[in-house]
Order: structure tokens, then C-alpha cells, then sequence
């Protein structure tokens, strides 16, 4: 039976649903302006939907693909069966996000840029509720999909009739029989977990593939409208001014929505596998450590909706009013959250220790995204710094960028170190390993308890950015124009922190999944042997034995090992995966590589789609005459077509590396190396992700402080210089850095979901 | 009693250093050239002793604070009272051999343009002779150095007698009373071991220090001369072309010689000591895998010295004959090598599957050497692409020239993890796991026994460029410096392998070298325990106890672990080192920063130096008058004291961090987390090592490619991207790249070095 406090998941849920709803239809009533807006923003809304269809299009083949893969796993036993179904639920879900989400922002840019020719106020207003629909759309269906899964598994597959006799059909086995209700919980959270890997292998395409879109039009837009035709950003003469703005769109609102979900409900189900593998509990208590993370998940949506009520501000708001509002908005709810955690753990929900270690990723979120804002904005020395090396030529200009984006890697490093530790020692410490890795677990739940609303400050960029686009290809009046880039401005800080965010919950999130594989491997190996006739499963040299079973005789160099030995940290020291073993460290060394191989992969990828949108805007200019004059229109379609393509051909390689590397890792180096692999992608991808990140938004901005006139300005050396830095932060800062959150996740659901396949085929 | 064989490691020691020394008569028998050559030379020499004179003052200053640190150490109990001497006498053979592999080179390249006057193979005999006596020099005295203190501390310290009744002086103790032989060779193997921690410090100095100082001269000479003055390189109106050939010399002879001495020491004492370890030995078998890496290293030696003899073209070769017959060196001394341990292992000296770790170092060292080669040469796809992209602009060049840099890691990493596991495999695989371990050190020894030859191909890279500057300075006939140009080039070729070599090397190393560490460790809890009154010695909540001791009783949360469990791989998981433990993740995540924040440090570093030459440049340029007319001279020393001011000024910051960072991790994190960082710093390190000196060493030859005449040739608009891209990658490839294999090295050494400090103290 369900403890009834699970009903506070769905009710919460379908409440974020509900004001998601809302905030659409607040918004959809504003109007859309003249003429001319209505028609850009359907062109941007058609471009968006048509690339959306097409990627789907690929990742539906990809997941076709993938199912059968997992059904015949499923049939050789080595693969759960609810694993395909979940697989594509976790997908459906993840896209549905990134789709509504993106529909909401092409419906509001045009509303922002109406909104903002009233007062800046109503600009803002309309933005911010417009990304809080994402916020919320994400936040909602993540728990959803956990609430109607959890209750599936538990009240209609995992009865205890099943659970006796087990349940068989059609060849596979859904239950086995004779299981203990922890080994039922066990079974259910991990099985769940590996609905992750469907939102994961989305997120991925979405990332990849919409940051090679919106690249692509970017540069192409950039090169030959800006630099060769020399007309202005955004300007309606410029073939790939449309394909520029649905960029936005695809990449950081539909890219950003399926990332974060997935990180959402990644982080949530690998704290409920810890928590069901924690030792010594009575059931309920069982029931009460697996359901914590998502009630925290609940009340974290229920005031996130709170806080986002608390975004109002002054009809005569300055930009620091605006921002001012937007941080009433998170820090209020991040504090609303605390209170509330505080009185569940008064009422002994969670533990003091648990609360500690929610505090803890509550503040490393905020600190990482301060740490982001330091290094990338221009009122600090960083940024300055590399726009005074403009003086001296792109070189030095690319050096300082590259050298500054190093250097920033501490603030997060540290922070997640302190995060890593601290919540581990609050929740438990060595004293109780266990429950100390739940709580790292916690830490990342707890950062992203506010995802409702963060992520609404997060989507609020592209939607200002294309408010603004819209302004000025409809040639509304310059103070318009100039009430969207402020509200642009005040969405570059916001992204720039949102990225912090988004790799800081990645980086713990990985860190919990990573201490949850361990979980799926003990089952599976339990499942295998229970299945064997000796009762063992043999992997590599470890002879692993089920704990009834008489421990079986070994011969030199090989070991045997008790399936279910104490806890987590029993376990993986007696199975080996001390940095002393050299197929660790195989794993790590490969890790570190898929980083960087995967990084160049993505900007070569962004180079080719580049250069064929620069190829056919400068065709546009040639062959259709009287564009420059405005005499005729361009062919915007076409150049969304291009992007389209280019990024449709160009995510496949490098999506399929990250799916297909864990598994051939697994069959070579086993266990140990997949658990090296998923340390050094982790560790050496988070590193790299913030060094491309940093440097690509300190680039951006340098060369925007240039442009305020410092350093000689606009058409000076210094701002060529700062042009070809920003040029080379593009792909850095919206396409490999943020990939790289996704390969991470990835590569960690993809081993978690075929542990079994490792554990019964590998060769070492 | 030492073993006979021994005396072999001190005679081929000695034959190293007497060609080194004949070599380098001969090559002083040729003339200097005409009196321009000469000045020009004097000028030079002058300019590279000025410099390692200035190093050498404050690498003397940290080293005394840090022997005086040791010192205190020592009385404390946690640090072996021999460290500081052998700490002294590390660094001293190090600057020993930089200094004179860099005192060669600065008599050699005078001779070589010379020579080069008469003929090309004139030119490449006296080039590469005097690169050979680096290499003798260098492998000479490490051999020696160790040869000294095996005997030293063998026959003199740790006698029968001092063994039964200890040795104690001046209220340190060198020997512990009761020692057993097996305990004896530990000691003695761990003990030379620290002296690399001497030989990395002075290496991180040459390495950083004379990066800094190369780059800081090239950058200025460049950026004024070339670009501002358009006068050519080598240009002796140039006021910084002197500094600019004095950093040749000093970075990539003196840093590169400095460098591959501590690998050289490191490999053969990490692997001497992986043999004490080993379980079950008798004595004289102990004795024989403790001297067998010494045996292996001195057989190398006197056939790397056959393989220099080989090396002979005819009068009239072309470059391709000269690069056929400088493989014919390599190849030759690898194959004699191979023969030579083949009839060692048939001997019983070795065990043949130590011979196959051998053969797989070997092999390895070819294989990262030719991917180098193809990633960075223009005869490839890579380097050619990334000239391309510079009909496009500068940025694309250096989205291209990074996304080369990243994706060629895979090579290396692939190669490495093929190598760890390979000479795991065959020396003793998972059954015998310890033996594996000594194996993998072993394929470190193989990689570098050919370093007499190996080094020598790479100094003479530096010797041919100083030549061609010379010939263009003392403007001698255009057929000349088309010979020395020739011999430059082929110096490129060599140099790009030798950095693969070089970093190669350093990870295998680094790896025997974290395998020491444990032992280190374990011999210190070993010793303290012994000390204490209760026999145990407790470290966090880890309780270490002596075999013959009763099991100590534990609290929740703590556990009892025997010191002397049977090998490395039980007493590594019994401490939990397995990646579970957030202490090690911790120390991941640390280490793997520490990549990306050393190599900001060194770039920004080159930045601030380049910025003074640059103004001096100028300065000279307008204060002086009559440059430009050749009327009067400019004052190059000044130049020279600038760079130098610079590198001394830079090197320290870089250099103490990773002095600090592991003392302050192991104390804060313990020796999980100190293995963390080690492993963290090695994988990401490695690979962003790799991508920094592919990056840019695709980068310059790229320019080339332009200059030759493709894609418009020189001071077309692909050439000035071209350039932009050679600027940014000069401090990436000489400076950053090349120093992070130090840091990887030092980091591990200053480990082992403190593993006492970190045992006794450590905080987790």
C-alpha cells in the first residue's frame, strides 16, 4: 500500500500543470501588434515547429531502433521489460516538454515585443510567465510521469500476490517470485531510473541538434549580413535572420527544457534507489526514504509557483529593479523551501542530517551561478580584461578568453566538491556510508527544487532575445528596440547563471546515478545468479554468490564475493573498483577523452552546417534581386531548411558515440570500467563544459563592452578582435559546453540501463 | 650484497657519460664560422647561461625553503630523514643536465650553420651528435644518481648489523631496529624514489620558467618586428631575435632535458620499488625484480649509443634520406633493445611476460609519436583542413585548430589504456595482480629505454633552428639557410613526436608512480604504528594495525584494516580507495581542475611577459636610432634580462601550486583523496596536455602550409588568420602542453614525498 503522502506528488504536479495552463492562456490573450510582428512571429512559430517535426522525426527513428534493441535484452534476460516502455515514456516526455515549451516562447516573443512597446513592466511580465510555462511544463510532467510509474509498479505489478509467485508473460519475466519488499522497492526504483535514459537520449538530440541550429543561422547570419553585406543584426533583409531567431527557440528553450527535465527526474529516482537500498529498515520506512526526494520535489513545485507570483515590479522599473524581482523571485521561493523542509523534518520525514544536505545544493546552485556570473559579466575584471586584449589582436584576445574560461573552473569545482562532501557528511558520513550517499543524492534534489522557477528565468532569455529580434525586423520605434535589450541584457545574465545551474545539477545528479549503478549492478547480479544453476554469476575474476548460498570454491586470482554485502561501499571495495584497478583507470582515461572528442565533434559539426547557411545566404544575395533594396522578401524557409538539415545529419554521430561508448566499455573493461568511464566523462566533462561555457559568455561579453564604447568601440581593432573572440565563444558556449551536461547524464543512463548486459557479457 | 649484475648499471651509466663527452669534444673541434657567427653565437650563449643562472638562483631559494621544510619534517617523525638530501641531489643531476644539454646546444648551433655551409649531412652530423649528448647526459646521470644510492643505502645504511640493531643520529632515524629484508628493500626503493621529487621541482621550473621565457621573446620579436616593422624573422636589427634564440635553448633543450630526467628516474625507481613490493620472494629473487628495471634501463643505454652510431647519411641526401636515417637510429636501438631482453628473459633475468609489457611500451611510444605526427603535420587531412578554414577568417581557424586539438586525444588515450592494460595483462593479469602492476612500470621503462637516442632527435630540433638563425643573422648565403631550413624542418617533424614521447612517457610513468604511492603509504602506517604504543595507527575512521597484532576493536563507522594485507590490490580496496568514496571523487574533481588552472596560470603568464617584450621592442625601436639602417646595434642583452625577469617572475605561482595543492589535499581529504587527484590530474591532464600541444602544433604548421603558397600563400587573408592561429598556439604547445606533463609528475611526487604527513595527519 502506498503511504498516503504520495498523493501530495500527483496533486503537485498536475497543480504546476494546471498554472502552466494558466500562464499560457494569461499570455496568448496579450495581443500580438501589427501586421508585420504577427507575420515574423509566424514565420519564427513555422521555422521552430518544422524543425522540431524533423528532429523528432530522427530521434523517433533512433528510439525505434533503440526499443527493439532493448526488447531483444529484454528476451536474453538481461534487460528488465518495463526498461523499453519506460525508455519511451521517458522520451515522449522529455520531447512534449521541449515542444510545449518552445510553442509557449514563439507565441510570447512577438507578445514581449507589443508588451514592451507599452512599458517595460508589461515586457517583462509577459517573458518571465511565458518561461515560467517551461518551468512549470517540466517540472510538471517530470513528477508526473514518477508519480504514474510508482504507482503503476507498485500497486498493480508488484502486488503481493505477484510477489510470491512472480509474474511471467509472453517469455519474459516481469516479477520474479519470492521477492522480499526491499528487493520490491529496489526493483522499482531502478527500473523507473531507467525511464531517464529515454529523456536522456532526447535531451541529447535536443542539445546537440538545436545547438547546431541555432549556431549555424547565427554565423551564417553573422558572416555575410553583418560582416560582408554590412546591415544590421536582425534586419528583415537577412535571409537568415528567421532561421537565427527560431535558433533561439530550438536550442535554448526546447534544448534547455529536455536537458533540465532530465536531470529533474534523473536526480529525484537515483536518491529513491538509494534510499530503497538503504540497509536495516523496517517497510514503511523503506516507503518513506524512497517517496522523500519526491515529496521534497512536490513542495519545491508548490512554492516555486509562490515565487513566481512574487515577480512583480514597478510600472517605471530601472534594469536593476527588474533583476532585483527576478531574485525576489528564487531566492523567496528557495527560502519557502527551506521553512517547509524544516517543518518535514521537524515531523521526522526526512532527517535533520537530509535537511543539512538539501541546504547544501541549495547553496552550491546559487554559489555556481554567482561564481558564472563573475567570470562572464562585464563589470568584473575577467571579461574587461579580455576585451583590453582586444587592443593587441584577435590572438591574445582568444588566449585571454581561453585562459579566463580555465581559470573559472574553480569556483565550480570547489563548490561541487564542497557539495559532494558536505551533504555526504551531513546525511550520514562515514559512520553511515549509505545513508551519506543519499544525501548527496538530496544535495542535487534540492538544487533543483526550484527548478520551476529558475528555469522560468532561464527561458525568459530567448523569448526577450526574440522580442527583440521581432522590434527591430518591424521597425517598431527605437525606444522599443531599446526596452528589449534591456530585458535582453537582464536575460544574458539570467542564462549565464542558468548554465551554472544546469551543469552544476548535472554534475550532482551524475553523481547519484553514478552510486545507483552500483545499486542496478547488484541486482542484476542477484537476478542472474538466482537464475544460474550453482547460484553464482561470474564476472571476469569475482565469483559473486547469493547470500544463502555456501561461498563457492575459487581458484588463484579470483575472489568470491557476497551479492548482498552490507552496503555501497562494502560492496564496491570488495568488488574492485579502487583506482588500483587497471581497467579504472582504462575507464577514467577514456572518460577524460569522450569529453574532448565529443566537444570537437559538435564544433566541427557547427562548422560544416555553418558554412553551408553562409553558402546559401550569399546565394540569396546574388540571385534574388532587390532584397537589399527591400523589394522583395527573402527566402527565410530555406534557410531554416538549411539549419534544419545541417543539424539533423550532423547530431547523429556524435549522440550514437555517447550511447554506444558506455556499452562497448562495458563488454570490454566490465563493471570497473564503465565505473572509471562514467568518473573521468564526469569530472573531465564538467571541467571542460565550464571552461567552454565561461570562456564562450566572456567572449560575448567582452565584445559587447567593447561595443558600449570602451577600448575604441564599435569598428575599432579592438572590437574585431572582440567580434572573432565571440565568434569562436559560439559554438563553445551553446553548443559543446552544454552538450556536454547531456553526455554526462548519458552516458551514465545508458550504463545504468544496460548493467545487465555488463554484468553477464563483459569480458574482463 | 649487491648483486653483481649491478656494476652493469654504473658501467653503462659511465659509457653514457664518456660519449656524452666525446661527442661533445668532437663537435667542438668544428669551426664556429666567421666572426659574425661567432658574436652572434657569444651573444646567444651568454643570453641562455645569463638566464639559467637567474632560474637556477630561485629555484636554489625554493628548494632551501624546502629542504628546510623536509628537514622539519623529519624530526617530526613523518618524513624519511635521507629525503631532503635526495630531494637535493634529484634536483641537482636535473639542472645538471639541462644545463648541460643547453651548453651543447648554444656551442652546437654556430658549428651547425657552418657546417650546414659546407653540406646538409655536415650540417645533420653535428646537429644531432650534439642532440646525443643531451641525451647521454641526461640518461647518464639519472642512471648514475640511482646506481650511487643503491649502493650508498644498500652497503653502507642498511647493513646487517644497523638491520638487527637500528641507526640512529642526532634524534632522526635512518633505520628502524628489526627490519626484515623484504622491509629493508622497501625502504630502500621508496626511499630513492623521493629524489625525483627533487628532479620534477627543478623540471616544473624549466619547463614553466623557460616556456615563459621562449614564449614571452617569440611573441615580442614577432608581434614588433615581423608584423609591426616588417622586417623578417631572424632578423639581427630585431632587438629581441637574440632572446628569441636563447629560449629555443632554454625550453626545449634545458625544460625538455630537465623533464625527461625525472621521467627517466621516476619510471625505473617506481617500478624497482612495484618489485620490492611484490609478494612471496625469496631474498636474491627480491634483489632481481628490484634490479631489473635498472638492468633493462642500463642495456637501453649502451644500445641507444649503438643507435647514434647508425645514424650517417650520404653527401648528397635529400630530406627524406635524413629522416630515413634518423629512424634507422630509432629503430635500430628499439629492435637491438628488443633482442637484448628477449636473451634476459631466456636468462631468466626478466620473465617473459615482463617482456611483453616491455615490447608494449615500446610500441606504445611509436604509436603516440606517429598520431602526433599525423595530427599535426601538413602532409595530413588535419593540419591541412585547419589552413582552410583561413580562407574564412580567423575564428574558423581556431574553432578548427581546437576541435583538431580535442579529437586528436583520442590516439594517445586509446594507446595509453591499451598500454596499462596490455602490460597488465601480460605480466600477470588479475592472478597475479601485483606482478601486473610491476608490468605496467615496466612498459614505462621499455618506452623510455631508448630515451639516449630519442632525446637526441628532439634536441636537435632547437640546435638546427638556433643554426638557421645564426646563418640568417650573420646573413650567410641564401643556399645555406636553405640547408639549415631543411634541418629545421625535420627538427619540427622530430620535436612533434618527441612531445608524444614526452607525455607519453610521463603518464605510464605517473602510473607505476601512484602504484609507489600505496606502498609509500603502506610503509608509513607501518612505521607509525610501530611507534605508537597501542601498535595501530589510525587514520580517519580507518584503524591500521600490524599483522602479528590482535584485531583492534572498532566503533560504528570505523574498520580495521591489516597493514601488511597481502598485496596492493586487497590493501587498496580495504581502504576504500574504489570510486565510491566521495574523498576520492573529491580528489577527481580537484585534480582534474588543477589541469585546467595550471595551464590558465602559464598562458596568462606568457600574456604579461610577451606585453613587456613588446613594449621594450618598441621602446629600442624609437630610442635607438639607427636600427632600422643597421648604423647601430640594438641592445639584446636587455631584451634577454626582460624575458628572464618575466619567466622568474611567472614560474613561481604555476610551480608552487602544484607543490601545495597535494600537501593541502591530503591533509584535508586523506590518502583517498590524494589517489583522487593523482588519478584526476593524470586523465585530464593527459588529454588536455595533448590537445594543447596537437592544437599547437597543427596550428604553426598550418601557417606553413599557407606560407608555401596554398589557399593564397603568404600575407593573403588566410595567411594572416594563419598567423592568428600560430600566436594563440605557441603558448598552448610550448608552454602550457609541455608543462602539464610536469605537474602530472610532481603532483604524484610531492605525494609520495608526503605520504608520512598526510598519514599522520590527514584531517578525513
Amino acid at each position: 500500500m502506498l503511504n498516503p503522502v504520495f498523493w501530495l506528488v500527483p496533486v503537485a504536479s498536475l497543480i504546476a500543470l494546471f498554472f502552466a495552463w494558466f500562464f499560457f492562456k494569461q499570455m496568448m490573450k496579450n495581443s500580438e501588434g501589427n501586421d508585420t510582428m504577427k507575420e515574423i512571429a509566424r514565420h519564427v512559430r513555422e521555422g521552430a515547429n518544422a524543425y522540431l517535426r524533423s528532429q523528432y522525426r530522427v530521434v523517433a527513428l533512433v528510439f525505434v531502433v533503440l526499443v527493439i534493441l532493448l526488447g531483444v535484452l529484454a528476451f536474453m534476460k538481461v534487460q528488465n521489460p518495463f526498461v523499453p516502455i519506460a525508455f519511451l515514456t521517458g522520451g515522449f516526455f522529455s520531447g512534449l516538454c521541449g515542444y510545449l515549451g518552445m510553442k509557449t516562447a514563439t507565441f510570447a516573443s512577438g507578445r514581449t515585443a507589443e508588451g514592451a512597446s507599452k512599458s517595460l513592466n508589461q515586457g517583462l511580465k509577459i517573458a518571465f510567465r511565458s518561461g515560467a510555462v517551461m518551468g512549470l511544463v517540466v517540472v510538471g510532467f517530470g513528477l508526473l510521469d514518477i508519480a504514474l510509474w510508482f504507482w503503476f509498479l507498485n500497486e498493480i505489478v508488484f502486488t503481493p500476490e505477484n510477489m510470491v509467485n512472480g509474474l511471467e508473460w509472453a517469455g519474459l519475466t516481469f516479477v520474479h517470485e519470492g521477492l522480499t519488499e526491499k528487493e520490491k522497492m529496489i526493483e522499482i526504483t531502478v527500473t523507473m531510473l531507467t525511464f531517464g535514459m529515454g529523456a536522456s537520449t532526447q535531451a541529447l538530440f535536443a542539445r546537440v541538434g538545436g545547438g547546431i541550429f541555432t549556431k549555424a543561422a547565427d554565423v551564417g547570419a553573422d558572416l555575410v549580413g553583418k560582416v560582408e553585406a554590412g546591415i544590421p543584426e536582425d534586419d528583415p533583409r537577412n535571409p537568415a535572420t528567421i532561421a537565427d531567431n527560431v535558433g533561439d527557440n530550438v536550442g535554448d528553450v526546447a534544448g534547455m527544457g529536455a536537458d533540465l527535465y532530465e536531470s529533474y527526474c534523473g536526480s529525484i529516482l537515483a536518491t529513491a534507489a538509494l534510499g530503497a537500498a538503504l540497509p536495516a529498515l523496517t517497510g514503511t520506512e523503506q516507503m518513506q526514504v524512497v517517496m522523500a526526494p519526491m515529496v521534497v520535489a512536490a513542495v519545491g513545485i508548490l512554492l516555486s509557483i509562490g515565487g513566481i507570483f512574487l515577480v512583480r515590479t514597478k510600472e517605471s522599473a530601472t534594469q536593476k529593479n527588474l533583476l532585483t524581482s527576478l531574485l525576489l523571485g528564487t531566492g523567496g521561493s528557495s527560502f519557502m523551501i527551506l521553512v517547509a523542509l524544516a517543518v518535514l523534518a521537524y515531523l521526522d520525514w526526512i532527517t535533520w542530517g537530509i535537511f543539512g544536505s538539501v541546504v547544501v545544493g541549495l547553496l552550491a546552485g546559487v554559489i555556481i551561478g554567482q561564481g558564472t556570473e563573475y567570470f562572464t559579466s562585464d563589470e568584473y575584471a575577467p571579461t574587461k580584461g579580455i576585451a583590453r586584449q582586444g587592443l593587441q589582436g584577435p590572438a591574445t584576445t582568444i588566449i585571454e578568453g581561453i585562459a579566463v574560461g580555465m581559470f573559472s573552473t574553480w569556483v565550480p569545482v570547489v563548490t561541487i566538491v564542497l557539495g559532494i562532501v558536505g551533504s555526504f557528511a551531513f546525511a550520514g558520513g562515514f559512520e553511515n556510508f549509505a545513508m551519506g550517499v543519499y544525501g548527496i543524492g538530496f544535495a542535487a534534489v534540492g538544487m533543483l527544487s526550484t527548478l520551476g522557477i529558475t528555469l522560468a528565468t532561464d527561458a525568459f532569455g530567448p523569448i526577450a532575445d526574440n522580442a527583440g529580434g521581432n522590434a527591430e525586423m518591424s521597425e517598431l520605434p527605437p525606444e522599443v528596440r531599446e526596452r528589449t535589450d534591456a530585458l535582453d541584457m537582464l536575460g544574458n545574465t539570467t542564462a549565464a547563471t542558468g548554465k551554472g545551474f544546469a551543469i552544476g545539477s548535472a554534475a550532482l545528479t551524475a553523481m547519484a546515478l553514478l552510486a545507483a549503478y552500483i545499486e542496478e549492478v547488484r541486482l542484476w547480479l542477484g537476478k542472474l545468479a538466482k537464475a544460474s544453476a550453482e547460484g553464482i554469476q561470474q564476472v571476469g575474476d569475482y565469483i559473486f554468490y547469493l547470500k544463502d548460498n555456501p561461498e563457492p570454491v575459487v581458484e588463484k586470482g579470483q575472489k568470491a564475493v557476497e551479492i548482498s554485502a552490507a552496503g555501497i561501499r562494502d560492496f564496491s571495495s570488495a568488488y574492485d573498483l579502487s583506482l588500483f584497478n587497471p581497467m579504472v583507470l582504462a575507464g577514467l582515461f577514456i572518460g577524460a577523452m569522450m569529453a574532448f572528442v565529443f566537444s570537437s565533434m559538435t564544433m566541427k559539426a557547427v562548422g560544416r552546417a555553418a558554412g553551408k547557411m553562409v553558402d546559401e545566404v550569399r546565394r540569396q544575395f546574388k540571385e534574388i534581386p532587390g532584397i537589399m533594396e527591400r523589394k522583395s522578401k527573402p527566402d527565410y524557409a530555406r534557410c531554416v531548411e538549411i539549419s534544419t538539415k545541417g543539424a539533423q545529419r550532423e547530431m547523429i554521430l556524435p549522440s550514437l558515440l555517447a550511447i554506444v561508448v558506455p556499452v562497448v566499455v562495458g563488454i570490454i573493461f566490465g563493471v570497473p570500467g564503465v565505473v572509471g568511464l562514467l568518473a573521468g566523462g564526469l569530472t573531465a566533462g564538467f571541467t571542460l563544459a565550464v571552461m567552454l561555457n565561461n570562456a564562450g559568455g566572456a567572449w560575448d561579453n567582452a565584445k559587447k563592452y567593447i561595443e558600449k564604447g570602451n577600448f575604441g568601440g564599435k569598428n575599432s581593432e579592438a572590437h574585431h578582435a572582440g567580434v572573432v573572440g565571440d565568434t569562436v565563444g559560439d559554438p563553445f558556449k551553446d553548443t559543446s559546453g552544454p552538450s556536454l551536461n547531456i553526455l554526462i547524464k548519458l552516458m551514465t543512463m545508458v550504463s545504468v540501463v544496460m548493467a545487465g548486459l555488463t554484468v553477464a557479457y563483459s569480458i574482463f
